[in-house]
């Protein structure tokens, strides 16, 4: 049984004059770049040039729209109703493809970002709205969606194939979720705690909760966190880890 | 000899809660829309609902991608080298395609907003990385470009399909370009003098100059100015000129 | 008994080639200008623009701090820290003020605007935030906060000279509060109704609430809505009532 | 005869959630911190956090007045007129005085950054707006110009106290002026030579120029670029070898 996880990284977040995360050295490490389409982070340049990058090592190009909010990078959460979520989405998505198809490529994914992610995981009318934007954009690209998710969920049903998402350095609820980043336990800064909890869900495809209990989960794609000052370190361990046990 | 004349107006260029232009009242009577992308103006909602308008009117849709100039809506003149053109014309196309798409229809055409559209009126690398733009994303797209200007020129060499657009309420220069906005003579106000002209373009393929000499002019394409407060009067007299007349 | 009550209306809420309200219509009807400072609307050359016009017509020149949030004109709850709000009404207040001073004149008040004005209403930190901004930046400034609202009550407990807001185009409810816009019977339409309820919070200083009681309630000052499309009706409406009765 | 000089660095010069610049690391090298406003970077909350780190510091807190140009970082020279430059300066002057002032502290001078010092650098209008400017908001504020240019000349001529900035790392023309960034032999990236060049400025009041002609300068005040990789390395070369040479 051949086993194997993608990993995923969010890229392009730059802006202007403004550098963000280290592309060019995660890049090599990784399989989907999720690349920011200018609404929370990246323009127009730092979309061609990142696309560029993505073709140059072979790693899938993901659109990765967000909110509309440069000043608070995305990360707020912002009130939309699901037409606007739809909105976001589908320009979003036409403006990366659009890239992408000027350099002879083309999308394979798409990642909402921040607050839209996390808004839409769970609330149901904002999921099917970027579900639904996806389908009527383009129905055969890929939702990337957070693991045992309302917004996961949805867009089976309606559907699209979707990568469930997991993430190596957070813990997770017994209700199959992410522990709150308010929580003190949320995350995992261990590295070799973290490699474990990735070898235990693609190997063994359960999670072990904060409350001790082992539950199930389905682990597609790995996110890796490209802004954190030890993305590098960390992409670099996991890839290594992965290959170790032949993943 | 069937002649006959597209107007096309700039629609779509609304921003967030500020309302511009008279789309509603103006759509019956056009058969082009240069919908705005979010750039110079215009928003993903908006965008939205001006494709869906002119769907249901069964108007072209086009892409009328702009500097990144909300403040300045996208009228001053920003120096950008030609890849910048390239890259926000690129994204801006791919943005109001997906919209298209979204709701069962399809782009038209491309026509460069404001600066965009002026500043590659007479430099031949920015007009040249516009052409490429629009051909490296989808060549079928035809360019609107100003009647007698090197940007026709370019883009026609390269093998786009180019449509020469005239103006009714502007003054044309004996080198076949419009007499600058900056000189007393720019405008016409009269809108009897603006429909002499258009018929004279469109009937005869000439125009009188400011000088008073007879040029050649290929009408393809005549822009109706929506954001102006008699607008609406305009489009409806020359629409109603042109109907007389039979084109 | 010389009773009394102060006339105020957002103004200077157009941005680059957007325009809204109709400043110069409403002016003159009016005593208080509450006047945007560039971040939900306006820019710095409506703002120079707006003072000189409430200079001009006497009118007292308010700041009018929002969110940041262009694209939601500042209506959107975006979620913010204290310090945030904080930040926020300090840079607005200055920015006017700079404006005022270049032109002889000085402020007079600070009145937040949409959702900043809506979430400090019912929220202590994010009311004692605004107040705290206005003591530091200048002390002598007055706040215009909704009448009956914890941030009224915190402004005044921190020896803000603080005006109580009414509105004569909303409902109330039994708690002295505004009946929220996503209710049936939030709004009165009836100019008559809405004359008449300003009448009675005049000269009673009190309100008939939509459930029938009576409560008491201070009108310091008196919204008008200048983005509506019959505001200027209703100022002059509201106008004329006043001066009728002496107000 | 006591001679000296002032270090000033551009500060604040982050956005959002993007990082620029070594703050922390330089703001012990200088004495004069130039404070981005919000309209080419920094924001509200950045700009208070600069203010607290210059006042830590005991360093001068000055205003920098950028272009409305966050996507090109306040660095193109996008076409103003005086009146819109005049605004520009007095926004940005009176939202950095109030964070100044909330802080118990008050602003000392004013530096115009990017495109708008360039461009008034040799541009009589500009330089006469930006002067009036100053002036009008607060007439006690020192204005930081470039030496030996028409905008220092022309605000000593309105009666501002202005201070002439020098460049360490840049070479001069005969006119006095700075040879252009795209001209090859533009940037001195030699640290010796740059001292070299600072100490002759200070102590001989004269600079040699890219010809080999000596003219005189008057170094009040020099600029250390807190944006670029070795800035930090440049600010303690510069400082140690004022000390040494006892300035």
């Amino acid at each position: 049984m051949a086993m194997t996880i993608d990993l995923n990284c969010d890229m392009g977040e730059s802006f202007g004059a403004w550098k963000m995360g280290h592309d060019e050295q995660i890049m090599p490490y990784i399989q989907s770049a999720n690349i920011a389409c200018g609404f929370h982070a990246g323009d127009a340049h730092i979309m061609r040039k990142t696309v560029a990058l993505a073709i140059q090592h072979g790693v899938k190009i993901g659109a990765h729209p967000g909110l509309n909010d440069l000043a608070g990078f995305g990360r707020r959460n912002i009130p939309i109703t699901p037409e606007q979520a739809y909105d976001l989405v589908v320009v979003q998505i036409g403006a990366l493809a659009a890239v992408a198809k000027s350099q002879g490529s083309k999308l394979h994914h798409v990642k909402p970002h921040g607050s839209l992610y996390n808004m839409a995981a769970n609330n149901e009318a904002l999921a099917k709205a970027i579900a639904q934007a996806v389908l009527d954009v383009d129905g055969s690209l890929v939702l990337y969606a957070l693991a045992n998710s309302l917004s996961a969920q949805v867009a089976t049903q309606m559907g699209l194939c979707v990568k469930q998402e997991v993430f190596a350095d957070r813990t997770y609820q017994d209700n199959g979720l992410l522990t709150p980043r308010n929580q003190p336990n949320a995350m995992i800064t261990d590295i070799d705690k973290a490699i474990q909890q990735v070898l235990s869900m693609v190997k063994e495809g359960c999670v072990v909760t904060t409350s001790g209990k082992v539950i199930p989960i389905q682990a597609d794609t790995l996110c890796i966190h490209g802004d954190q000052a030890n993305a590098l370190v960390f992409a670099q361990g996991i890839h290594t880890a992965l290959q170790k046990e032949g993943l």
